[in-house]
């Protein structure tokens, strides 16, 4: 059992210590699901009309085009591409989701991997490495500090996802020790990140910065640029700014033995944890469904009242509110048979048909259903009924996304963002990534020929 | 009196609708002070050894040649320079200073400005009333957030000094309200810095992401790109995560009638504030010594009890300690007639001569002389002794440094760092900055030719 003396200095040691064969076989393979699931939300993400604002902005500073950006032909250097990059994985809100954080940890950690991949050359293996110790780098700063530190509204995802893309990028240069504690000390005072700007396009912004200045805390701590050594538990440190319920132990406990990477989850729909069961239901209806759509007279929810308490949303103006709708979600579920990126833009909102069937739907409170599950009923015309009861819906810890659900997932993605991408072969690269010489390979699959 | 409803709101109408007209002459007085205050600092600074390294780091990565670094012959995009300068303003601790926060607000707010002006043309007026505007606003919401923000670790002139460096540089780009409002929200979520980080470099990287990424904020709102507008009030926005103690109405109250800049103190040494009336005493008594410094025997000093709990250190072991070190800044003083950047050196602090005094310097307490004010006796060989009491030390409230001083502080900043530049030229240009057609002009008089 090692001490909670130094926290930053044992993490550091951790990061930069860690072998390749030290990795167990299921982290290995979460990590792989994780650049999957990154990659996946990228090319569905790169087209937003906010990536396409903010490369706009930052192009007339953009460096030399030592690296490239996810589903999209522009080529930039190495910090604008991480920024970039990990707020279009991160813009559609289809993350990778650590549970006991409610953190998305690719969008920080994996952007400045592939740069320096493209910039300076690493292999599969190495980026595969970084990328899960970046993502145990972010989550274990995030357990010390929660919960307060979310509640009073630091947007964990950008706050200690930087810790991440500074261990990561840190791993992959090959920093000693001394140079990686400089790394996460030149990420925590760098953390920033507001719930508050989430429902703008600002969000963008703090989680672009938590991939770009931790990989440029990296850079800084390679070229001998110091920082403070007790950043994180110092008198004046990150813990102390961050949260008053602060566990430094939740940092060093367990590291190497126990993996945060195995608490992460992947989002089957693009939009809120608890209307996932609701959806997974309606979906399921639909295919028991013997008559057209267009009979259904009503639908009944039952659910865990936090569903109501954050879904019930009967009038969702846009596909950014949509997101956060029971009723929406409901009733493109039934209509299309889906409810993926297409079934929350602002075009699937104006639909007539789902404004119709949306307020046809109705909801109530069972506080004996887990927030997991959840109970649909479809009356018909006829005044037949079906109903459907989802124990645990996907992405939850009970029934975590299949191997196949991911692919689908990923095939999705870059349908909506990036057509052009030949996804059973970036799917096939990034599955095999550890026998992937050069890592860059798999970044340059993601953009126009 | 305005309401404290919306003040985010408040303060981006206050410096999108703010006329030059407006501003009183003490105010703009003031402004040219601070913007001479930091001409003088970054020139001092730039060939500091932390700013090498990071322009070694950022370079690979600098954009186009759209603005200079002063004192260097380098140029880079007007967010890496914005980072640079700032960096450079601020790393040799001789900044300008807020009293009421501590904050240093030159640093963060006016490296934007002279970018955008290289990059875009701007008068020297409209520079000056950006500055003013954007010193304004960071110390209001630094402000709104003391004490407990910068006792909490949060090192206030990063953290507020980005609100500054958006509402400025976005007045320079002409931003409408709801626009200079997401800058603001740009800002809010990016303001980040740590004061553990202070006595390493990665200081400079806290101050320097503070006028990047608030200048980044600014060119982001310019192109539509949305924020939140409660981004400092709202319920998880940056006064929540700020501070335990915050009084939004500090924000609003008096906008355009109390000016802050007003508060804005200059350092005439560059080290730690409660030495400044002792170094006075030591100055003077050197010109009043009729013996050769060599015979004094022993150095007395008495002082607010802050004196020695902050400054009582015999043995500093190297420049950036010898700054809040009494007995270093007395033997300084008295051995070498200055106390400016060379006096606060590694190569000062090795001097056997400094080191031989520094040990002859006793300090005692008294709580009946206030912390601008000290007494020091210096005894010679042959039992005599000459004393000197000062009431005000320069650059406290009490005796704010005279402009003469502060002319003579960036001559000394400029022959330390930057012994080309044509100092009589520089003052004059930015003391004239209201008559200067292109302020890029002012920029361009640092930088070799």
């Amino acid at each position: 059992m090692k001490t909670q003396s130094a926290p930053t200095r044992q993490l550091a040691e951790f990061v930069a210590g860690s072998q390749w064969r030290d990795i167990p076989a299921a982290v290995r393979r979460e990590g792989v699901r994780g650049l999957l699931n990154y990659a996946g939300c990228a090319l569905g993400g790169c087209g937003d009309e906010a990536i396409t604002l903010a490369i706009r902005v930052l192009a007339p500073c953009f460096g030399p085009a030592q690296a490239g950006l996810i589903g999209r032909s522009e080529r930039c250097d190495v910090l604008n591409a991480a920024f970039l990059n990990a707020a279009s994985a991160n813009v559609l809100e289809y993350d990778d989701t650590h549970l006991p954080t409610v953190m998305h940890p690719a969008a920080p950690v994996a952007p400045g991997l592939f740069a320096l991949a493209e910039a300076r050359g690493a292999s599969g293996t190495e980026l595969l490495h970084a990328f899960i110790l970046g993502v145990e780098a972010s989550c274990r700063v995030g357990n010390s500090v929660m919960p307060h530190h979310y509640r009073r509204g630091a947007h964990i995802t950008a706050t200690c996802g930087i810790f991440g893309a500074a261990a990561a990028a840190g791993k992959l240069l090959g920093l000693d020790p001394v140079r990686m504690n400089w790394a996460l000390g030149h990420a925590a005072t760098q953390s920033a990140g507001l719930v508050e700007s989430l429902g703008s396009m600002s969000k963008s912004v703090g989680v672009g910065n938590s991939a770009r200045n931790g990989l440029a805390g990296a850079l800084f701590a390679e070229a001998g640029f110091t920082a403070a050594e007790s950043a994180i538990e110092g008198k004046y440190g990150f813990a102390a700014v961050a949260s008053d319920t602060v566990d430094l132990a939740k940092i060093t406990d367990g590291l190497g033995e126990r993996w945060e990477i195995l608490a992460n989850a992947y989002k089957p729909y693009p939009c809120g944890v608890v209307l996932f069961p609701v959806i997974d239901a309606c979906l399921e209806l639909r295919a028991r469904l013997t008559a057209p759509v267009g009979r259904i007279a009503g639908v009944a929810v039952r659910g865990h009242p936090l569903l109501r308490e954050r879904t019930d949303r009967p009038d969702a103006g846009d596909g950014r509110s949509a997101k956060v709708s029971l009723q929406h979600s409901v009733a493109v579920a039934l209509l299309q048979g889906a409810a993926g990126i297409a079934q929350f833009t602002d075009a699937a909102v104006a639909d007539p048909a789902v404004r119709a069937l949306s307020q046809k739907v109705t909801a109530e409170d069972d506080p004996a259903i887990p927030v997991e599950a959840a109970w649909v009923e479809v009356r018909l015309a006829d005044g037949s009924r079906i109903g459907e009861h989802v124990h645990a819906g996907r992405g939850t810890p009970g029934r975590p996304m299949s191997d196949i659900e991911l692919d689908a997932k990923v095939n999705e993605c870059a349908a909506f963002g990036a057509p052009f991408v030949d996804v059973p072969a970036l799917i096939a690269a990034i599955r095999d990534i550890e026998t992937v010489g050069d890592a860059a390979h798999v970044m340059r699959m993601t953009v126009p020929a």
